[in-house]
């Protein structure tokens, strides 16, 4: 064992400090394949305490370090890519969580997973904000750090806009914590927002308060098939103006269904495929099933229509939806891009997506799927040739930057994307994001590489 | 004139730079009395760039800025308050509003008034998340410099919730923008909540990208009488869990009615006097009236009601609420304090704020008003000795620390409070905040005194 390994483990104990790369292996790939690193050890504390001591102890090291949650980020965020001097540090034995409060907020461990928030937020009447299909793995502490969204953007906001305050090691080893206290509050900067989407480059998350949202004791969902993605977005905004508790819209199209059903085995929804469908989701105080549906009979660009309120015949509808993710890596390791578009020009910018991959990277896949409500689209590439993975990136990228959109949505910049950056921001905001990340961060110890090209 | 102001004068045009003291009074003095001021001059740009060359000059010159948006703040924040060398900025020219995208997210000058918004979004049938009762001055810059929240906060959040976007010129002179773009991104540091909140000491705020929410064409009101804040709190408890669409909840006290009723000549709202009343309001697509009315009907607690759904109701119901300010004004300059504190024990820290203030100022009047769902009180005391101003405040600030609630739930820190920020952030969180700060405005150029001590 080296000496910070030595060291480390007398923080956190000799089990939770991972030197056998065998061992580690699962804190070094993402669960796509598409990211891969090395470090000198993976680290494990189980406390605030132990966190700080660990960067402390890192610091004096000179270690720099990679923070990691769920491990379910989809840029290469919590990854050390080409880091091998590097520190992994896992904040997943972070789990604690507080009791729910009369107002709805709840301090959770960075280490908890969504699921588990969700849970606990039901036993006491209420829920959480946030929500997207690696619930189960994906810590709360990942998803502030990345700013993620999910599928309830559209009802209560990205992730930044749950957290009421966090508690974080910097990299000076102070802790900063406001985790307590009244739920309103305007007195200083907010560094809970801040470091959120900061990406672990400003300091590490090891509590989050949240604020929780009314628990909505029924819900309908509709799928429904269209002919395009403007047909789709047209239903939505007759839907959105006349029904009350939307909760989700997602978009999905006839290729990513045909995976879908390839690798789960459902039946398809309809007795014939379509060019694109929309998942809906209401909820509300009492079943929105009627009001869904009869708004639904009046639009005209539904060609079919499959509604379910009960527990079961949702999550089939949802399936179809939730699937993708995991069915476009069932069949290869996707380029996978997350970009936000103006809502005006969504469809064409589909096609033109599609048009710049296939003129850098003829016959690859281009699987799309997203948030519509949100005009945030998950490009999956599929069959590139390794040679031609950043040259599909850069093709995407500027299409969609060139139609006044983002290189990121709800992933984050990670280490995938940090040479697009200035696409979405200008040479003055990352000037100041530099002079920020200098200020709390002068060694550059944490996440080097990550939003930040080193 | 000064090199100074012949330089800004060639920039806003003569017009625009005010040296004479008689003219800029309105500056110098916020509506309160509480805070006056005196500077070098006060310019008014037109245009982001002429703010842009406005700091430029004031930084060529080591002339402090203060930044003021509607000159309605109540912590002293935009008022130049022992700095005779500085240039106070005002920001109300800038008033250009957007157009209002499908999304309904708007771009406005950082000068537009809340009511000049809200009047806007109504246009294309949205709303502002934000309002209170100086939406006719206060501006949407100012609103977002100092976090504001308001009467909506409980269903939409506060003023940084609501933003998206800003644009704002750096001490440096460099002007940091994301105003466009999709309408979801995790691209970077959002530099938006940063400054949201910083009261004009990191940045200039020269346009801001707010989100707007659904316009509620029926609203429903109702003024209910209650025996003092537990009841008050218990009311709401089952309105919130039983009734869909609450849009405010705002608690109000037997001696600071008088004062209003004294001040406006209305009638009472009842047939007598009660120690608390509460004043909720619901919206939705259809007349929440009935649905409001029905659950008040069980509760116990409620004394006496008085329940509108048209306009005219609605606003006299309101104006017991929002004539409070003024009303406390007309009878004297008070100490203005707001706190936010835990909902647990809000009746106990009522009690105890009024015997902390009877301590160190024995027969002034505490007269409280506020946000009951945030547990936000907004404590007036009148009648206080000039002397003894100061130990108010620390009186009813410790006092309120010491049960877990902050120094500023909406208002802000400004000059009012740096000496006590330390009750609600901790050194750690300061010192972050200090670091920040230096990173951002290293010659301290922006709003000096205002947040830290100088």
């Amino acid at each position: 064992m080296t000496d910070l390994a030595k060291e480390l483990a007398a923080v956190v104990g000799p089990a939770h400090v991972l030197t056998d790369p065998a061992v580690a292996m699962s804190y070094l790939v993402d669960w796509t394949g598409r990211w891969r690193g090395t470090c000198r050890l993976v680290v494990r504390p189980g406390s605030t305490e132990q966190v700080t001591a660990v960067i402390a102890a890192c610091a004096a090291a000179g270690a720099p370090i990679v923070p990691q949650g769920g491990n379910t980020g989809l840029v290469g965020g919590g990854v050390p890519v080409d880091l091998p001097e590097a520190v992994l540090l896992s904040l997943r034995r972070l789990t604690d969580l507080g009791p729910v409060d009369r107002n709805g907020t709840v301090v959770a461990g960075a280490g908890s997973t969504l699921a588990s928030i969700q849970q606990h937020a039901h036993a006491a009447g209420w829920d959480l904000g946030l929500d997207f299909a690696s619930r189960d793995s994906a810590t709360v502490g990942g998803a502030v750090a990345t700013n993620a969204g999910g599928v309830r953007v559209l009802r209560y906001g990205d992730a930044r806009r749950q957290v009421l305050g966090v508690e974080a090691v910097l990299a000076s080893g102070a802790l900063v914590s406001h985790v307590d206290g009244p739920m309103k509050e305007s007195a200083g900067y907010d560094l809970g927002s801040l470091l959120a989407g900061s990406e672990g480059t400003l300091g590490v998350l090891t509590r989050v308060r949240v604020r929780l949202v009314p628990q909505l004791p029924a819900r309908a969902v509709a799928l429904l098939a269209v002919d395009g993605v403007a047909e789709a977005q047209a239903v939505l905004d007759s839907v959105q103006s006349e029904v009350d508790g939307l909760t989700a819209a997602e978009l999905f199209l006839r290729d990513g269904l045909s995976l879908v059903l390839a690798a789960t085995g459902a039946a398809p929804p309809f007795s014939r495929g379509w060019p694109a469908y929309l998942l809906l989701e209401c909820g509300g105080r009492v079943d929105p099933l009627e009001a869904l549906a009869s708004v639904l009979a009046d639009q005209a660009e539904v060609r079919d229509a499959a509604v379910a309120s009960d527990a079961t015949g949702r999550a089939a509808l949802w399936r179809y939806r939730e699937a993708h993710t995991e069915s476009i890596s069932a069949a290869g390791v996707p380029v996978k891009l997350d970009v936000g578009l103006p809502a005006a020009g969504l469809a064409d910018a589909e096609y033109a997506i599609r048009a710049a991959v296939d003129e850098v990277a003829p016959g690859a896949r281009v699987i799309i799927f997203g948030h519509l409500a949100e005009a945030n689209l998950h490009v999956n590439v599929l069959d590139a040739p390794s040679d031609r993975v950043d040259a599909v990136s850069d093709a995407v990228l500027r299409t969609v930057a060139e139609r006044g959109g983002s290189v990121s949505a709800e992933h984050g910049i990670g280490r995938a994307k940090p040479r697009w950056l200035g696409l979405t921001r200008s040479a003055a905001d990352i000037a100041a994001m530099r002079r920020i990340k200098s200020a709390l961060d002068p060694d550059g110890l944490l996440n080097p590489g990550v939003l930040f090209d080193r």
